[in-house]
């Protein structure tokens, strides 16, 4: 008997082995492919053309990193505090601090030009896939594959832009399985309208991030320009009064940033194994380098906050990733998807010819990057240092722009040089400091991380000490200067070769170890992701059709899910807060920091109606990126404003964690943001012009 | 060098291995032994003497099952409205539901007395080891031990009562290590003085249920009385104006029902594989079976609610318990700690002769109880029925008066006859129709488990069905009747032999098969249990001394710890909540029930100060049974009524969950009770009484 009931069970297994069946709510997906289908069967919602084109052209990306929408017809934009937080840094001094007590501009006078945002539209997009995969010649090497695609790629944009005059870029979807050229109308002039102090932003500080229940107003208002005059934006998101009732319907349109779903599992068991815990390492010794410069005083704590906020928001999150891979459930789950999928390959022999040895030539690739990865992560003095972004921007663009623009690597192609010299030439102030601290402690990790013997090592060092050099090159280098920078822009490689400037001299000492190992990369793993992926993805359309959606790209896509709480251990989560609650917790915590309340909200507190609800959860399928993005309702009224995740749904950049699991996004309800412009920073004239949409 | 590494890997494990250490703030503490050093050396804490009986004094035990404390020189008892649930549905009535909308009495007069509810003191306490371990004559067997023993303590209590006219029970503690005779002052003129509304005393039902922040009002208060006069109780709690600071010291005084963790591994491993499981259900079924008859209408509603909120208080415990004991970190440290003292036992060879046999012996014993764990979990018909707890009662009694008070079963000797006829006479109310569908949902699931060949379901069925049988026993009784159930306790054994009450006839079949049971339990486990505990305690004080608490038994101890809130997931959870988080909780779920305010709360709003604390944590040891202890400082002033646990604590039947691990307990804090019964109740007077002490 016992025997009999073993062999059901497992034929059982077989049966039940995971089809990739999207679950409910699930996917990030591009405007040519709506999920047209589940919204019908699940929230009988079918959305007119004019209603996608609307939603499209009133959602905003922020080149900062996050999302946006316009939510009135004079170029107001709405994004999160924590999305503008560098601008909002970058327009602070150790007299005026917009981080910390907000902002609020009574006229379009007052507006304050932020030093380096840009802000994108995606007005048209194409399918260039044929002409992208058409590029490779038979009999190509997974490198040359590779740089014909590249090839077609840069031609493909500059063609479009030139054509055009929007901006055009080509965007890799379906892991290669798909390639569309995005065209956005840009805006460089954009001005701050308002912020809220960081403590309300970010109530709860690091402890709360990621967490839900939750009270943060992380809003900011920023107005896009024209000519010197507010931009006629005529397609804007009208806004909610209510907000969502509880389980509504909700779409989200934003720009997620990159999720890792379609990855093989060779793949994930080197993010798992080795790149996860190399990121933490990176972030983790960026982040305590920069809590130690902080603990020096108040003004070193404000220069280094943004950066700080960041890296401890990227360390949570990669905290929880990891969590996920190494939960045996679901990384099984990734196992199985992947083994059913080449079995079902298998199957077919015409299949089996085209596809099947795809995965087994990821694994052979990815088994040498071990070896190789330690030094790809350090192997830099941008990741540490605004000073030495700039001048490896400087030197790696003087050799980059002699070549044809096919050839180049992607960040200097024709097409972006426009972003570029926008970052290039931020008038943002730098602390010298802060970059010294920050360099000093960077070098001294690689060092101990590679040794002193490692090519990387010598070159910068030379002999000397991390905390020699860093001072060496900080307190020599004029990068300060805008127009130093200019002028080493324009002057070309002569002028590169020629400077003496003590950081471009340490980037130009660097720089060939850094070619090398991103030469390495290219041949050895991006190609083959390129080529094996390329071949992966048909696998899947093959098999599946096109019903998952691509993994994010830091492009537009829609989401979507309701309003809805959610069971944690053995009790209910709300599907919403309201104003009492972020009383109820800083009060719980006798307002001990990061509980503490701005004082616009200890005194104004009788001015709130506390039953206003104040941040709520759904179910949509986002991540990092998404951040800003608009929660509309089925009549693209803006409910809510994206920020957040629970931690239930952290692995979400491997696996969507479905509404039984517990995962939800986490958004300011719309309520939420009028009551406290009202009542609490006398803002009528922005709630007028957001409510009225004049 | 793998294998050298592996060596010293063990070697330090063994060195490691656990030794009996109390954990911080761990312990239920007997007043003969309180733990002055932990609060010395933790807390800088020196109590007198006179603060200690002092606090004994001030605190009750209710025999429905919690802990209360007098707070007024007048008789004035507070408690848990859950601890005071069962006499307030006792009390009302299809027109007069004091469950559902509360009770104020404005004047003495307007007091309820309660129909069934005792209230003890504990006035003093000896030690009678000797006497009772010394009552067991050489060579005897267990279960002659085991007789002599229970001869003894039948002896002792008998004594005392005669001497002292108090009511007077011998206590096992250490699993038989000592035996106290614990002597009580006893009111049973207890009256209602005020309940709030259940929906706010327990404010989010199951769901919220052992689980924190909270926002529960869950307090009543009742008033003793002598001589138709409110008691002169010289020793009551003064109350604190303010509660208790962030981290500040704490001491309960209550009656901790019951705990586990002096148990063997093999009893630990029956219950985890047999005793829960079938304790689950039991209480399931039962359970079920009231959902069902609630389901009727709200009259039926109304009539289940007390024993159904118990049910699932008790369901939700036992489930977090068997997670706990299915823990395999936590189920290893109890088999490392047995095997640490198994260990230092088996190393002093005159400690191996004297106790090394005790763990085995009860390991022989557990073997078989698997087979009797079923029958002697159903072979009853008191467990589901008020009616059949009654008749067995009767019929039990009826035989166990004819023998020498030294031989009855414990809970029919001399000292507790008293409590026995305040049970079996009291007028509270009983519904046929609700007894009936409980009784025959009890007895089909009976059916179910054991089958129809056992000898309980053969008595008690006779051949018909549950149904039938229900049907035909309760509505032939006359057991409702107060007078009837008299006379049948004063006619005694020939009485009951003659009755043709169909409900005692049911008690009559079945009794023959549950005294099998019972003197089977007692003879092959229940006295191997006091042998070989009173072993194992000696061995353990041989080890340890006596450094650890005893397991509870429903007696008076101290349990003490600091007001603090603990970190959960990646957050932090605040050691207190506010009036403003109810209000919140309530508007996040759009008030669905169980969140839904009570009308007084929801138009009473802004009568409140809602920062005012409402609920808060703390890291003292407490289990079921504590519900009602005071909470109080090192003033003895009332800060807060103990109420629950959070999720993390409830393994505590097995362990101490301590203050790194996030157990806590859960109370009301003292400041919310005033301000609702001034503000919101307009019970003025009571809070008078309460905060003046007059």
């Amino acid at each position: 008997m016992k025997r009999a009931v073993a062999l059901v069970l497992s034929l059982s297994i077989l049966v039940s082995l995971p089809v990739v069946a999207v679950r409910a709510d699930e996917g990030m997906w591009t405007f040519d492919n709506p999920p047209l289908k589940q919204w019908k069967e699940r929230y009988n919602f079918e959305p007119t053309k004019e209603w996608l084109d609307h939603v499209r052209l009133s959602s905003v990306r922020l080149q900062d990193g996050g999302s946006g929408s316009f939510v009135s017809p004079n170029g107001l934009v709405m994004t999160n505090q924590h999305v503008a937080g560098g601008q909002l840094a970058k327009l602070s001094t150790k007299e005026r601090d917009l981080v910390k007590d907000g902002f609020y501009a009574r006229t379009n006078a007052e507006e304050l030009k932020c030093p380096d945002l840009e802000i994108n539209v995606l007005v048209s997009y194409e399918d260039v896939t044929a002409r992208v995969q058409g590029a490779v010649k038979a009999n190509a090497s997974d490198r040359e594959a590779n740089e014909q695609r590249k090839a077609a790629m840069a031609a493909v944009e500059k063609e479009s832009t030139d054509q055009t005059k929007l901006k055009s870029e080509v965007v890799t979807l379906y892991s290669g399985g798909e390639y569309w050229v995005y065209r956005y109308k840009k805006y460089t002039d954009v001005r701050l309208v308002f912020a809220p102090e960081e403590q309300i932003a970010f109530f709860g500080g690091d402890y709360d991030n990621f967490t839900y229940p939750r009270y943060d107003l992380d809003v900011t208002f920023l107005r896009v320009y024209e000519n010197d005059q507010p931009a006629k934006t005529e397609h804007y998101f009208k806004w909610s009064a209510k907000g969502p009732a509880d389980g509504e319907f909700v779409v989200l349109s934003g720009n997620p940033g990159s999720t890792n779903r379609l990855l093989t599992n060779a793949q994930l068991q080197f993010q798992r194994d080795l790149g996860n815990p190399l990121q933490m390492q990176v972030w983790s010794s960026r982040r305590n380098a920069l809590n130690r410069y902080a603990a020096l005083g108040a003004e070193q704590t404000r220069r280094a906050r943004a950066t700080q906020r960041s890296l401890e928001n990227s360390i949570k999150r990669l905290e929880s990733q990891q969590a996920g891979l190494l939960n045996a459930r679901l990384y099984g789950k990734k196992e199985a998807e992947e083994k059913a999928l080449r079995d079902a390959i298998a199957a077919k022999p015409e299949w089996q010819r085209a596809y099947g040895q795809a995965w087994e030539q990821v694994g052979t690739a990815y088994a040498a990057l071990p070896k190789y990865a330690k030094r790809i992560a350090f192997t830099t003095i941008a990741a540490p240092s605004r000073l030495g972004a700039l001048a490896s921007t400087l030197v790696r663009y003087s050799e980059e722009i002699r070549k044809p623009n096919s050839s180049r690597f992607d960040e200097f192609r024709d097409a972006r040089l426009e972003a570029l010299k926008v970052n290039l030439f931020s008038p943002a102030p730098i602390y010298p400091d802060l970059e010294e601290f920050a360099l000093a402690a960077w070098l001294e990790e690689a060092q101990k991380t590679l040794g002193n013997d490692d090519p990387f090592i010598r070159a910068a060092l030379n002999g000397a000490t991390p905390a020699e050099v860093a001072r060496q090159v900080v307190s020599g280098t004029k990068l300060t200067d805008v127009a130093f920078r200019k002028t080493l822009f324009e002057g070309g490689a002569d002028a590169i070769a020629k400077s003496d400037d003590p950081m471009i001299a340490l980037a130009r000492r660097v720089e060939p170890i850094y070619r090398e190992l991103r030469a390495w990369n290219e041949e050895n793993i991006l190609s083959v992701d390129a080529s094996a992926g390329q071949r992966i993805a048909a696998a899947r359309f093959a098999v599946y059709g096109k019903t998952v959606s691509p993994d994010a790209t830091f492009t537009l896509r829609l989401s979507y899910g309701r309003a809805t709480g959610y069971a944690e251990d053995t009790t209910l989560v709300p599907f919403r807060t309201t104003f009492y609650g972020l009383y109820d917790r800083a009060a719980g915590f006798n307002e001990k920091p990061p509980y503490d309340l701005p004082a616009r909200y200890r005194e104004g507190r009788n001015k709130l109606d506390l039953s206003t609800p104040f941040n709520f959860v759904y179910t949509a399928d986002t991540i990092g990126g998404n951040s800003g993005s608009p929660v509309v309702n089925r009549n693209a009224e803006v409910v809510g404003l994206n920020f957040d995740s629970n931690i239930q749904k952290l692995p979400n950049r491997y696996v969507y964690v479905d509404e039984e699991e517990g995962g939800r996004a986490v958004a300011v309800h719309s309520m939420a943001i009028i009551e406290a412009l009202r009542k609490l920073y006398a803002a009528e004239k922005l709630a007028d012009e957001i409510t009225s949409g004049r």
